[in-house]
């Protein structure tokens, strides 16, 4: 499968764009014409330049408001067709996209459309290149690419066919299964971008919330699945406005588009194809999901003060590492690291989260081939070996098989004590703050590296502003991952761990003996628990005295949890899920969030 | 008038948020519930602080879901509600917003809804408070304030009004006319917040984009207007949710606020209204719009580069200022101060502009009335008086009258040149580079303190994002501003000055002369232009040549212009306008940007 990506998903000039497509292991660039026209470089040093690069040049773009036009303003469409056309043969590329007209149509007649782009097309052949027609989703007459395709149809031209593009069907609602009626050698081009679900006119969703495929709510598996199918054997390019890539590191961002043709390429490979060719998608590594967290590991220059609050929550010092400054921590499947390893001037991080897979070694070939970047980790002679990889927002990902009883790397570690004592965790989920400019790539990485499952956002209210929050999660719960994005101003959002526990109430009692001060809950919180919930007096007064925070849904599932104070960027929180709640107490987030802003600022 | 504001408008915490209030000089606040539950302070203490910053607190809410119930919910309802009516006792607060019903309504019975409402009524009443029913723009079955009304006039309860919000009733084009069939004493509070001109759903529309009055594109001087005619005499009060203003400083975000109640106040005295009371709202000192620009201040620690763009664009050197390092440039009646007074580590910046406007003194007491944050600048005996206010993106702003020939300040330069030789310019218009978070404080500030209108908004693209721009302007053209709001992660966004030229060819030609390079304009740009205009090629060569860009608008109004390279964070801009050419040539601000862009990289 050829890929190709449009210069205007990216940021930098036009040359930084063609050497970051090239980068990421494109086959060839869509140019987006601003892009061309702000640029100091000739057309034929850009197509001197791309070949270098080994790079296609796929398509010019875009040509507006072409056709459904008076005689007079065609004259002066094909007078600027001309010079695009001359323009497109110094480039070196052979197809433009025509989009509907917007701007300029009067005639709503598809016999007038199909004369103009057959007039078009005679001078589109004259100079050897070809146009390939596009509904826009906000087209004055045409907005459908059915009546794009009749159009095309009609003008029974060699050098005019269509360009699919997924967002222009798919933000419609209309039905890709059609496609297949269109012959595949006159399907020109295909761009394909995914998109969140919001309900805003069309032109701003466009040209502002596109996505990458895996990062939206599209189906593109079964859209491209349809394109296939109906023989096309083009590029698949992706065009994709979006504010955010438009701002962020050009060559990370060709890397994260890459990456989601090849997550879908897989996707697709994994349906049933009427029609299977030798270049057709191939398919990744197989991997399950994760099957349960391995370990997280905190990083810092001194990590004493996190020692302290695990033991204060129960956990046993199970030692040290035989070879690096590392301690160990337990409680019975939960195991947090403590790594003073290079780490000087770290504030305590949460800087790795092990995952028990099916099969490590398909879960790191399929990594590499999504581009995911690898950590390098020292190991030696006898110790087990490390293979990470970094999530956007910097955190190291492990992964390890499936252990029934304790990994079989906590051996390294002695001079602790015997597991034992308090109730056996789990950990239940880990959150990790990102900034904004991350989280989208952060959702593909966990969809396709992981194999993870996106759930819908949430916002909460901090005093900082609105903290976004979406989950990542395997289906059956055991691995999950909260993504939090920190208003654009707030640097400070720390990451945080949940443990799982059968009894959250007594965990902080105990926690609270062995001289935890948990993050103090407001008097004011439990006041509103008693409004909206029938809790016995009793039980409101112990969880107020311990700082524990409850939440019930719909179905009566209940959720009990309290949270350590922030230690460097990073705390702790104990959760208790009782009649099947599987939320995260987003009731009680604005609390918590209110709490840590006071006691950051030591009040 | 009084005027009041919902702690959810603002960042920080409860105590904050009433400290910022109090001092933004608010009559009271709504208390948004999250914001108390979050919060350590007791009810009896934050009722304690209110009174005694002078705060009343006008509201407390929301409280949701109440009416269209099962029988067996209203009495889970009057419990939840009966623990609020203490609650708000405990506080010291008498009125509660009661919302419609989104998420437990299954009864669609303006009966049902008035029998519950009447339940709660006796509950409210006995507690000595009372409930002020508002329907959301999404309410699952009363999502009109009429219908509100019919609600409540069926309830027929004392303890039982109604709330309008403008946001709900203007969002939906519901026409406010019919607020004056409301008796007076049934409207027991009034909600207000602007918003820009939108197509979403409502409800995301409403929780992250409202702006304060003034700052978006809602009537809300007729609406006011409508309320105060239907004899409503309680608080006017701010509920403004934006995710901007949720994280940006809460005492200047407070003060914002109520520069938008006090231009809004004004706005509505302007109106012949029915129903005038002594609390009335009232009118600030009657100014025009600014008739001209006076001046544009550059400030740097050495500001030679500029004196010699200034002289290489055909600029006189007019001499010093007799007190202080500062040295005037005139051309005709553009006039560019270079001030290197106190700039020690400034690069070149724009850091003034002068205002010609029909009445200074009235100009600064309206500034004041409208809490404009005034500067100081030092002058001596004999010199002109200086008062100028601080723009939101840090721009000081002075007004003068306006002047015939050469305002009277000129004289305080000496040592310089006499003025003529090069054709005279005039400022065309200032263009303001803004970080996102000061924006909708800049439309405000220009609305209200200098009277300019806003314009559409228009997006740009740069190589490092999109560009936010909105003309704020005088009615004749006379005095613009262009707001720029730069890419999130771009923090180096220069400012521009434009100056009007008879004729830019020959300007540019003469710059060219006296050794000025102006900006790089690519060979592709003008390849472009001759594919869309039909210039003659010796035109565009010459314009190839001297980098000069060019527009067209529909009517065949032309643009032509030129810009210099950046010193420090701002550049110059000679444009010509003919045939009532309206705009600032947005089809060349992609070129410029990347040609400013590369120039930076020094490429």
């Amino acid at each position: 499968m050829r890929t190709s990506i449009a210069t205007v998903c990216l940021s930098g000039t036009l040359t930084e764009k063609l050497h970051a497509c090239a980068e990421a292991g494109f086959d060839g660039v869509e140019l987006f014409e601003p892009d061309l026209l702000a640029s100091p470089t000739s057309p034929e040093e850009v197509g001197a330049l791309a070949r270098r690069l080994g790079l296609s040049l796929d398509l010019y773009q875009p040509f507006r408001d072409a056709e459904g036009v008076t005689e007079p303003e065609l004259a002066a469409v094909l007078h600027r067709a001309r010079a695009k056309f001359r323009l497109m043969q110094r480039l070196g590329v052979d197809t433009v996209l025509v989009c509907s007209n917007v701007g300029t149509a009067t005639v709503d007649d598809d016999a007038v459309s199909a004369d103009q782009l057959r007039r078009l097309g005679d001078e589109a052949q004259a100079h050897g290149v070809r146009i390939a027609f596009e509904a826009l989703a906000w087209g004055r007459y045409v907005d459908d690419y059915r009546r794009a395709w009749r159009i095309v149809e009609r003008a029974d031209h060699p050098a005019v066919g269509v360009c699919l593009d997924s967002f222009h069907i798919l933000s419609r609602g209309h039905d890709p299964a059609e496609i297949a009626q269109i012959p595949a050698e006159k399907i020109f081009f295909l761009q394909l971008a995914d998109a969140p679900a919001l309900t805003m006119d069309v032109l701003s969703w466009s040209r502002h919330h596109r996505l990458f495929p895996g990062e939206g709510s599209f189906d593109l598996a079964a859209f491209l699945a349809h394109v296939l199918d109906a023989g096309y054997t083009g590029p698949v390019s992706l065009e994709v406005f979006n504010d955010t890539f438009r701002q962020t590191d050009v060559q990370r961002t060709a890397r994260q588009a890459k990456r989601s043709l090849t997550w879908l390429e897989d996707q697709v490979a994994r349906r049933p194809l009427r029609s299977r060719r030798p270049d057709g998608p191939s398919r990744l590594p197989d991997v399950g999901q994760p099957v349960a967290f391995d370990f997280v590991e905190v990083k810092a220059e001194d990590a004493g003060e996190v020692d302290e609050v695990l033991r204060m929550l129960g956990f046993t010092f199970r030692g040290h590492h035989r070879s690096k400054p590392v301690r160990l921590w337990t409680q019975g499947a939960a195991r947090v690291l403590c790594n003073e390893h290079l780490a000087r001037e770290w504030a305590p991080t949460l800087a790795a989260i092990g995952m028990e897979v099916p099969d490590p070694e398909a879960s790191v070939r399929r990594a590499r081939l999504l581009g995911a970047p690898s950590v390098f980790r020292r190991t030696r002679a006898g110790e087990q070996d490390l293979v990470a990889f970094r999530a956007p927002e910097g955190t190291e990902i492990f992964f390890a098989e499936p252990s029934l009883a304790e990994p079989t790397w906590v051996p390294e570690f002695d001079g602790g004590e015997e597991p034992g004592g308090a109730p056996a965790l789990t950990i239940d989920h880990v959150n990790l703050a990102h900034p904004w400019q991350t989280f989208e790539e952060s959702v593909l990485f966990h969809t396709s590296v992981l194999a993870l499952r996106s759930q819908g956002t949430q916002e909460v209210a901090a005093p900082t502003g609105l903290v976004r929050s979406r989950v990542m999660r395997s289906d059956d719960g055991a691995v999950r991952l909260a993504l939090n994005v920190a208003p654009v101003l707030d640097r400070g959002l720390p990451q945080h761990v949940a443990f799982r526990s059968p009894d959250v109430v007594a965990a902080a009692r105990a926690a609270r003996a062995r001289g935890l001060h948990p993050l103090p809950i407001p008097a004011n919180y439990y006041d509103d628990l008693a409004a909206r919930f029938d809790l016995p007096a009793a039980v409101l007064d112990e969880m107020r005295e311990l700082g524990v925070l409850y939440d019930r849904d719909e179905s009566g599932g209940e959720f009990r949890h309290f949270y350590t104070r922030t230690v460097g960027a990073v705390f702790f929180e104990l959760v208790q899920r009782d009649g099947g709640y599987d939320g995260y107490g987003a009731a009680g987030a604005p609390v918590r969030l209110a709490a840590q802003h006071l006691a950051s600022a030591g009040r």
